[in-house]
């Protein structure tokens, strides 16, 4: 069965970014120390790369890719600036290759055409959180849909009702502000099960499964 | 060496209370449920009673009051609503013989004489956090203080840069509102390092250190 699921870093103060997020700075300020128990990984490296360590956070960061048919996230994590994309539209922070070798469905307000990176291709959703949903799930077949973030993101699909599993990896560290990730849940009634723990050098996984 | 310290439980969106606490609901809409993982367990249940659990959470609940000589809550968690005392005061939620054993510093904006229960004996601190903590240490002496709650109390402290570690064990649920343990740090830099972390049946004891 096709999950809607996310993975996503947190400090301990419960957020996804830290404070005054911008073009310049699109985790706020402190707040790309959130990702270093990530970097030192061999499975966080590009291909080809040789050394990067493995360690108990190597399966977690095996698994946010394993079995994904397509992604949605925020146009704030696609990158840039909010407002129209100009006649000479950014392409976001993700390179040539963006790592993501799926179809990813960037909620905006603006839209735009399709735009392919390598093998990702961007697909840019106007109508809201169930139309990206419903073309996610079409291309990922019997694959699961990972939702990238940011936090408003997986708020309104939390919110909703429609998230399956997610894990957050929980950092040693307070930002003291920024995007807080379980936040605007609102009066809804979200029921959930630990999954797994994992405690890994500087980061501790926690996954949940929401119940129906 | 004596360490100040808190254990405390926390929802998975960072509330240690549910909205709209008062006198009746002290714990909040909601709140009691994030203690749902305590009251099976032999070592939370009152001494000299049959019966209750030993899962993994019992090294934790037995340690929170290993080697503590003296507490310190806020006024709100030694119970009754703020303001002045009256001339009959209330003596709390806790009893005729509170689970502490060793004496509390309860802060608070009124002056009160000890209130002397069991073996627990609560002291009224007036002039802050400060006063509060060098003399629950005298009392203490090489064993440690243990700040009980609620969430500005433990907030202060770690602000201030006076605790050693914590403990927060994190509950599977969402309370969407209320109060927010790691909130109102300002600027405070507080570097953290990982100590322990412990899956039990319905919550994880993630154990910090901080770092001078």
């Amino acid at each position: 069965m096709s999950k809607l699921r996310f993975n996503i870093t947190m400090s301990l103060d419960g957020f996804v970014a830290g404070p005054n997020q911008s073009v310049e700075n699109p985790l706020g300020v402190g707040g790309m120390a959130l990702h270093e128990w990530a970097f030192p990984l061999a499975a966080f490296q590009a291909h080809g790369e040789e050394g990067g360590e493995v360690n108990e956070s190597t399966p977690v960061m095996e698994g946010m890719s394993e079995n994904v048919g397509a992604g949605i996230m925020g146009r704030g994590m696609f990158g840039g600036g909010p407002g129209p994309w100009g006649d000479e539209p950014w392409n976001g922070w993700w390179g040539d290759d963006p790592p993501f070798h799926h179809p990813v469905f960037v909620l905006t307000h603006h839209a735009r055409e399709p735009l392919e990176l390598g093998d990702t291709t961007f697909h840019f959703v106007t109508d809201g959180i169930d139309s990206a949903l419903e073309q996610a799930k079409d291309v990922a077949g019997d694959q699961d849909v990972a939702i990238g973030g940011g936090a408003s993101v997986a708020q309104q699909y939390l919110a909703a009702g429609l998230i399956d599993e997610f894990e957050v990896s929980v950092v040693p560290l307070f930002l003291g502000g920024g995007a807080r990730l379980f936040d605007n849940l609102g009066g809804a009634r979200i029921e959930l099960e630990q999954v797994r723990t994992i405690a890994a050098p500087g980061v501790t996984h926690l996954k949940y499964r929401v119940l129906r």
